[in-house]
């Protein structure tokens, strides 16, 4: 009997558990507050995205894995953005004590996920209330002051690329739900359970960071689906573009998917999670960005570009060059 | 027909109506991330603090009060670090998409209190789940490098002192649930209302900044009540205390509740939502430290002092001198 299952009692035994996670701002989270000295020369770079039970990850996901995923979906954002990532704060819900099991556990993950982002928390907060198990990291990353990567800066003219591949989270996740479908499309267990990774643990590309900074006009971290955020990005920026459908990178267990369902493409285009990077990046700095993208060890791919201010910011062309139709237009929580 | 009382559709009409409330380094909520550039010379200081109804707000309470409750009770932190709020990013939650109406109230509220608190909207984010309205802001404020006024350091032979008056919260959240108490307590209709205003509507002790940083070696914020924080203060600074239970500070509306009913004062000493600050003052400080509060508006009053470390960290004395026990530490989420 460790009592390993047994609720948590008090708030102090909480942070107890999450105090081996403190950086030296944090001040063993026994303060008010945490404090930070930004270094010389530098530019916070500042995000929030919670992540809820049932909306952002399953009921039967690992904490390991909820803890990685709640604070890659915020060091994502910071990828996107050439910053390197510095410190988070985090507020924990739990409509009842979590046991020591889980916490551990999910103290585990998090704590794997700061060595592999470099970061680390400076203090937040936790509380009891009805709903989903609520996760809400706030993440701080630095980059050089200026230097920060904007989302509405593209500019007519300039190469579209995406890091990595894109759907594999979206089907993985349709894995979790409905087991069995992959033999339905015809990958192996292996590819299934990649796939299921990549919904579970997204890899922020902090990698890229340096090529991004060096050569890309815009950039945008990729959570609510390929289609959605390009749009997003080409509104702000006051642009037009034009996706290509057919150079949209797949994985090779997405490819599978859609060699036999080809109608999936489009849908793959508009599902969420991906986590990868889309970059602007004009026509004479593309092979240095490629170059140094892939001594990053980070795969981009053109997937098509940036035209003038027009009634339709985003042009969609499938493998003959003609327009296809979305018929989502990618994740809204309302 | 004005729509206002339909339910909002899509996150860029939410995002729309609180674009107004941000400032420069929200890059007008169309980036993946906000941007601060810190002053040289500053530490920046941290806090998250998330606030949902029904834990930390009724269901009743209007649009306005909840969001100055939720950017208040973070800038409390800040103004008991003697640091001065610059921005904050939040987080909103809702189980069901709010009404124009509900979030321009609430959009109006958070002007308000920016206004007063001196700080802006850097960015956040929204989403749908069960479980009750929640509002997440971690705020950012600065204080000349090293200046931060930490939890940890009260020093034996230290005074203790607290702003303001304690209890006015607890009895105001007493009367929002019980209406018609106060005919109870024999209050009048104006502290009444009064009473609930503390509750609703608590007030961050800035002024009290220069004074903390000039003479405090130690502070918090008092939001979980005056016995259990300063407990954790003294603690946390490995010292004892003792607190004299008839000095701590009441308003005319509590003095009366409490000369009614006696018991009410060690309870309300334990109870929560104070938002006051608690500070550990050197005695050759003291006279400085009183003077210096009274000019920038905000009473303190000493109710206590700080002992070397001992095995009972804090002790309560009545107005004859003898201790007295608490029923309730104070309050815990779990």
């Amino acid at each position: 009997m460790t009592g390993d299952d047994e609720a948590l009692v008090g708030e102090d035994a909480i942070i107890a558990l999450l105090r081996p996670l403190a950086g030296p701002g944090g001040l063993g989270f026994r303060d008010d507050c945490a404090v930070l000295t930004p270094r010389l020369g530098t530019d916070l770079v500042l995000k929030t995205d919670p992540i809820a039970e049932g909306v952002h990850f399953l009921p039967d996901d690992t904490p390991e894995d909820i803890a990685w995923k709640a604070l890659a979906v915020n060091v994502s954002d910071l990828a996107a953005k050439g910053a390197r990532p510095l410190a988070y704060l985090m507020a924990l819900s739990f409509p009842s004590a979590p046991t020591r099991s889980w916490l551990t556990r999910f103290a585990g993950g998090l704590a794997q996920a700061q060595a592999a982002f470099g970061c680390t928390l400076l203090g937040g907060d936790t509380d009891r209330r009805q709903g989903p198990i609520t996760i809400s990291v706030t993440v701080l990353g630095e980059v050089e002051t200026g230097a920060m990567v904007r989302r509405a800066t593209a500019r007519p003219g300039d190469l579209l690329y995406v890091s990595g591949s894109i759907g594999d989270a979206a089907l993985g996740l349709r894995l979790c739900r409905e087991p069995g479908l992959e033999q339905v499309w015809g990958i192996a267990a292996e590819q299934a359970a990649a796939l299921i990774a990549r919904y579970r643990r997204p890899l922020p590309r902090l990698a890229l960071g340096p090529a991004l900074r060096a050569h890309a006009s815009a950039s945008m971290d990729l959570s609510d689906g390929l289609v959605k955020d390009l749009g997003r990005m080409l509104r702000a920026s006051e642009v037009s573009g034009l996706l290509q459908l057919p150079r949209v990178p797949l994985s090779e267990a997405v490819s599978v998917v859609v060699r036999k369902e080809p109608a999936q493409l489009s849908q793959l285009a508009a599902a969420g999670d991906d986590y990868e990077i889309l970059a602007a990046v004009p026509p004479v700095s593309a092979a240095a960005f490629e170059r140094e993208a892939r001594a990053a060890g980070v795969s981009v791919t053109q997937i098509g570009h940036v035209g003038p201010a027009a009634k339709a910011p985003l042009t969609i062309s499938d493998a003959d060059g003609n327009d296809v139709q979305m018929q989502s237009g990618g994740w809204d929580h309302f």
